[in-house]
C-alpha cells in the first residue's frame, strides 16, 4: 500500500473539488469537504477522503442533492425540524446547530429532527460543537439494514452509530461516537480492502454462518456489539432516528434507495441538554472529578483521547495512492 | 428451595405491613409495595420481595425517610425537577410522571430530574409509564460503584441500568430495561443465593481475576456488557443520572452512604419525547411495520415480551421460604 502526504487544506480542497465537479454548489460541497477534511485530521480514516467515491457516486446519479438548501423552523420552542432538502447532512448541521444549541441552552432540553438528509460521516461532529456551546448532547442516525437483531441471521438494523458528548468547563468534550454494530461498515470495508481478518462475533457469512472474512461479512450480516444489552440498543436508535423524528427505519430506508453506492436517505435525531439549567446550576464538580477518576485508571482511555491527539498534528496526512486515484479520476 | 403460594394482593399487602413496621407512613408504604407487587406479577424476582429486607434496613437505620414529603417544581416548562426529601423513589414517580407526561406532550420534549432519592426498583415502571401516555421515554440511574470501565479491575461504575419505551397506538408499548453491568447485581445475588455459576465475563474476583462464581464477583467487581462499548454507555449513565440531574455520581453516592444494606441516594434522569410532535405526526405507520418485522424474526423476542406474559396470570406466585421468613420476622 503506497501513500502520498497530503496537508490537512489539501485534503479539503481534494474534497471540495471532487463534490463540485460531481455537481455539488460551493456552500454543500465546502459542508462536506470539511467533514471530510476534519476526519482526516483526527484520524477516523473511515469517514474520510475513503467516502469521497461514495459522496460523489451519488451527486452524479442525481440521487443527493448537489444544490440542497436545508431548510430549519420550530414547531415548538423546543422541537426543531430541519428538512434536508435531499442534500448531504453537513450543510443541515450548519443551519441548525445553533438554533438548536439556543433553544436547549434557554429551555434545558430541545430535540431537532432532521429529514430528508444524507449522512455519511460520523457523529461526533454534531455533539462535540454542542458540548463545545456547553451542552451535553446525544446523537444517532440509522441507514441500511445490514445488522441481524440478536438472535436472528437476516438483518433489520443499520450499523446505527450513537454519539453522546459531555461538555468540560475547560479543554475539550468528553465525546463518544461508536456503531451499535460489532465493527463499523467502514472498519470491515477498509480491513477488506486490506486483507485483514476482522474478530469472531463481529458478523456472520450469506448462509448466516461465523465467519472472520470482512468480505464474506459484506455479503452477510453483521452482528450488534454486546449480545442481547447492544441489540436493544440499535432498536432504540431505528425508532429514534427514524418515527420519531418523521423519517423510515433503515429497511423502509433502504427500499426507497437507488442503490448507486452512496448513502441513502434517512433521519437524524438530535438531543441537546443544558446542565445548568437541570442540575439547578451544581454540575461540574461532581463531573470533572469523576471524569479524573476514570482518567486516572490503570488500563483506561477516555473516549476521544486518540482524536484530540491525532488533531493537534498539523502535518500532512499519508493518503492511499489508490484512494487518491479513485477521487482524482473524474477531474482527469 | 421450599416456596409458599402468595396472591398479587397478598404480596403488596405483606410488602406494605414489612415498609409500616419499618416506619415508613402509608403514602410511602403503599407506593413502594405496589412496585414491588408488579415487580412479582411480571416476574422481575430480583426487583420483588427480594428488595423488601433492604428497604426495610434503610427505613429502620434513618438512611432512608419513611415519611418523604417530595416536591415536584418545574425549572423552565420543559425542566421538572422532583426532590425527593430522601424517601424511595416510588412517591417521587407518582408526583411527578404527569407532569412530565403532560410538559413533554406539549411541547415535544421535558426532561425530570430526580435528587436525593433512593432507588431500588426497575426502571420499567416508570418508561412504561410514560408510554402508556404515548410518548417514548428514556430513563437511567447510577449508585454503588460496582463495575469496571473497560480495561480496568476497580469499579467506578454502577450497574447503571438503562430503560427505554416506544409507545404503541393498541397494546402495550416496546420496552427495554437492562443493567449496563454485564449482569445486574440482583440476578448475581440470586444466583449466589442458590448456589448457581455465572457466564465468564460476567465479573473478577477481588484480585482482578476471572471467575464464573457469583460470590466472588459480589467480593470483585461486575465488568460492563459488551466491552468498550458497553463502558461507554456506563460512563454515559453516570453523567446524565449524577451531575446533568445535580446529584453525585456513583463513587460519591458510595461515600455518602452508611452501608446499612439498603439502596443509596442518589439521582435520576428521565426523558419524555412526544412522537407526534418531534415527527411532525407522521410515525406509527413506520415503527408498527418495523416492530412487526422484528417480531416475525426467527429467534427474535420483543424485549418485554415475557414480562407481558407473566403479567396476564393472575394466580398466586410460589415465594422463596426463606425469604419469606426474613420478611415477616419484624412482625411477630
Amino acid at each position: 500500500m503506497t501513500t502520498t502526504p497530503i496537508s490537512l487544506e489539501g485534503i479539503f480542497f481534494l474534497a471540495r473539488e471532487a463534490l463540485l465537479d460531481a455537481g455539488a454548489n460551493e456552500e454543500n460541497a465546502d459542508a462536506v469537504a470539511d467533514t471530510v477534511m476534519r476526519a482526516e485530521r483526527d484520524g477516523s480514516h473511515a469517514h474520510g477522503l475513503f467516502r469521497i467515491p461514495g459522496y460523489v457516486s451519488s451527486l452524479r446519479s442525481g440521487k443527493v442533492n448537489g444544490y440542497a438548501n436545508p431548510k430549519l423552523h420550530s414547531r415548538t420552542p423546543v422541537a426543531l425540524h430541519c428538512d434536508g432538502d435531499l442534500g448531504y447532512a453537513p450543510l443541515a448541521h450548519r443551519r441548525s446547530i445553533d438554533a438548536l444549541a439556543e433553544a436547549a441552552g434557554n429551555n434545558g432540553v430541545a430535540v431537532l429532527s432532521i429529514t430528508r438528509t444524507h449522512h455519511f460521516a460520523a457523529l461526533w461532529p454534531e455533539t462535540e460543537a454542542l458540548a463545545d456551546r456547553g451542552l451535553s448532547a446525544i446523537t444517532c442516525v440509522s441507514y441500511m439494514p445490514s445488522v441481524a437483531p440478536f438472535g436472528a441471521q437476516k438483518p433489520l438494523y443499520g450499523t446505527n452509530p450513537l454519539s453522546f458528548a459531555w461538555p468540560r468547563p475547560s479543554g475539550p468534550p468528553l465525546v463518544f461516537d461508536m456503531a451499535t454494530a460489532a465493527m463499523a461498515m467502514g472498519d470491515i470495508q477498509i480491513a477488506a480492502r486490506d486483507g485483514r481478518a476482522v474478530p469472531s462475533g463481529t458478523g456472520l457469512d450469506a448462509t448466516g454462518g461465523v465467519t472472520t472474512d470482512p468480505a464474506e461479512i459484506i455479503k452477510g450480516v453483521l452482528l450488534p456489539f454486546g449480545g442481547y444489552k447492544g441489540s436493544h440498543i440499535a432498536m432504540m436508535i431505528e425508532l429514534l432516528a427514524g418515527p420519531l423524528v418523521g423519517e423510515t427505519v433503515s429497511f423502509a430506508s433502504k427500499a426507497r434507495d437507488t442503490g448507486d453506492g452512496g448513502p441513502a436517505q434517512g433521519g437524524q435525531f438530535v438531543l441537546a441538554m443544558n446542565p445548568e439549567i437541570l442540575s439547578g446550576g451544581d454540575w461540574t464538580a461532581q463531573s470533572e472529578e469523576f471524569i479524573s477518576r476514570l482518567n486516572k485508571m490503570d488500563g483506561v482511555r477516555l473516549p476521544a483521547e486518540r482524536r484530540y491527539l491525532n488533531r493537534k498534528n498539523t502535518d500532512p496526512r499519508e493518503i492511499n495512492n489508490d484512494l487518491l486515484e479513485k477521487i482524482q479520476a473524474p477531474l482527469s
